[in-house]
């Protein structure tokens, strides 16, 4: 299968690009390195030190025996798009080319308009570049389980059976977005439905949890396989936050009660996820909806965790509680499904504690490293 | 009250500025002109001949005694909006300064982009302002009916109470917008009420049907308080097609069957129930949703009528099926509420007839003007 990634360079478009050419897929990627620069406008590093692209495209073609071919552009460049799909023909787009962080998207009206620009018109436009260069192409796009926000039922797949006043309908489920960010992917999954309706495309669009870890059983052994770990206010998840605490030796801070409850899931898990889907295409005009996670785990849950493992390995660790920046229920019902994938051969077993612990060495080696960045870690940005 | 309304020079807001004045309103307000000249790129015409701001503004203030302050600015121009807004401190924003047209939309991924652009983001940077120059004042923010699509149960306004599994929640009703356009405008719904919970705005989100018709008993008797009517494919709603083409003795153009149902009302309607919604506004921290429509018709049923009384005023007219440029079902369940409004107030009438004919009469006097466009009236623009 010839596969292209949007967002090539980041935590999870390396990683995947590792993995299909592992399984023999050719591989080829598009990036503007639009991470990286934010995380730099942050103040802040990776946890573990990555190439530059240049090194980690000569690893990749001394490791698989073939070049990634790859193009730095900006969805935004809706022509570059469309000669870049022409060109390549790819039989299914992964698209992992958004900005991902919430709190980036608050921090003022200008990172709100950037985050919501960058997504939703880089999103139209690569909807309209398949329409024109390869309507037959597979639309694999990253949504968050975010997009759901914390209704008081259960959470289905994307669509619903709903009955009203005595007559029924099969819906979107509503979305309930917390940020400017969550928002971003609400807008483009409405606008991804509406393409595979009036166009004909292919589109699996995946509500994912958060994903942790810093490896995967097909990461070959040398540093510039590496992927990002980001540990900073904005583009750090709790769970990185927390493990790189723990290493420097700074208490795991909590927003909040800690009740909140969300879906996660490690690396591994994502990419053979989205390794499935790709092997088992929808059909044309078909949009469908998987939400992919492992486990529901609430945050003093995950913290819990880290801070047993940290001991383990000799760093004791405590636990903060900060106000919560945020705008979220602390407590709630959560109960979303997961068959879909389960349907295609996922098989979730409860990796937490076994990852938890690798990210733990991996970062731990860093200490020196990450230890300026404390102040990276803790929260500045208020919803309200 | 001091109203600030955005879009001041559209169809809608032109005759609202007039409507408040008329009541003791002070009125203020934006535009960028951007609908003139998209009317213009589309090698079109306002079948009504319209008068320059300058004229308009010039007519407004000897007419009401009182100058209509006016700012030229894009809401993309974030800063300068923070800026009007603080200077202003209006008690409430009437936003009508969107892009409104589905075909235009359709146009290519150039026009697409541009729709959602300037709507979403322009609204996204209304909220913040709004957050940052005037938090207490009263957004009457104007969405689409188009944003439901045509589910097959009953349309709410806005929220539903949902039972799914045994479990109870009030949810955001789905949204299955069928153009960009209609997509931009469920876009700016789900920021708005993220806007409202988490900073507490006051946020009216209307949801209007198809507004028609030429005058309103407020318009003053001088030209210059005139607005417009388009009719061209983009710009232009059916009833507005069926008019002109009527006048200018062309064959009514229904796309397919013309079962397709939707909310119609008066122009006159529109701004009494906007008023409405200004004199009686949401908490802080308030998100409410009227579906705004008197009445709703299948689009033959509204061709019957123009044809009807275009015949009576001596203009016999014919009606013909064109193939549907737009991907919507024909046959469909269409069963919209719109109690909120009548709960404030409004009565609404079935006044589609008497106000047809006052179209009629006020284009037919411009029949020489539309005549080089009939072109224009015809769909270029195909959904798929």
């Amino acid at each position: 299968m010839n596969v292209l990634i949007l967002g090539v360079d980041g935590y999870l478009g390396w990683p995947l690009a590792q993995w299909l050419a592992a399984a023999g897929h050719t591989v080829c990627g598009v990036d503007n390195f639009l991470r990286r620069k934010a995380v730099q406008e942050m103040g802040s590093i990776s946890a573990i030190p990555i190439a530059d692209w240049a090194d980690r495209a000569s690893a990749f073609e001394a490791c698989y025996s073939r070049p990634i071919t790859f193009y730095e552009t900006s969805l935004l460049d809706y022509e570059r798009l469309v000669a870049i799909l022409g060109e390549m023909v790819p039989d299914a787009i992964v698209h992992l080319g958004e900005i991902p962080s919430a709190a980036y998207s608050m921090r003022d009206a200008e990172h709100a308009a950037l985050t919501q620009h960058n997504n939703v018109i880089g999103s139209l436009n690569l909807l309209w570049a398949m329409r024109a260069a390869c309507p037959d192409a597979h639309l694999l796009k990253l949504g968050t389980m975010g997009e759901y926000g914390t209704p008081n039922i259960a959470i289905p797949e994307g669509f619903f059976e709903v009955e009203f006043r005595g007559r029924k309908d099969i819906l979107p489920f509503p979305r309930q977005a917390g940020s400017i960010y969550h928002l971003s992917k609400v807008h483009d999954s409405h606008n991804a439905l509406f393409a595979a309706k009036t166009w004909g495309l292919r589109i699996t669009d995946v509500m994912q949890g958060v994903v942790y870890g810093t490896r995967t059983d097909r990461t070959p052994p040398d540093e510039r396989f590496a992927t990002r770990l980001d540990f900073d206010e904005c583009f750090g998840t709790a769970i990185n936050r927390f493990v790189c605490q723990a290493v420097i030796d700074c208490p795991l801070t909590i927003y909040g009660s800690g009740s909140q409850t969300r879906g996660f899931l490690p690396l591994s898990d994502s990419l053979r996820c989205l390794e499935l889907a790709l092997l088992n295409p929808p059909n044309r005009g078909e949009y469908r909806v998987f939400n992919q996670f492992e486990y529901t785990y609430s945050i003093s849950a995950l913290a819990d965790v880290v801070k047993q493992e940290a001991t383990a390995l000799g760093m004791p660790a405590q636990i903060e509680h900060l106000a919560n920046p945020r705008s979220e229920c602390e407590e709630h019902f959560y109960q979303p499904d997961r068959e879909h994938l389960v349907r295609l051969g996922y098989e979730p077993h409860d990796h937490l504690t076994q990852v938890v612990r690798g990210m733990l060495e991996d970062v731990r080696v860093h200490r020196s490293r990450i230890e300026p960045y404390a102040q990276n870690m803790r929260p500045s940005i208020q919803w309200s």
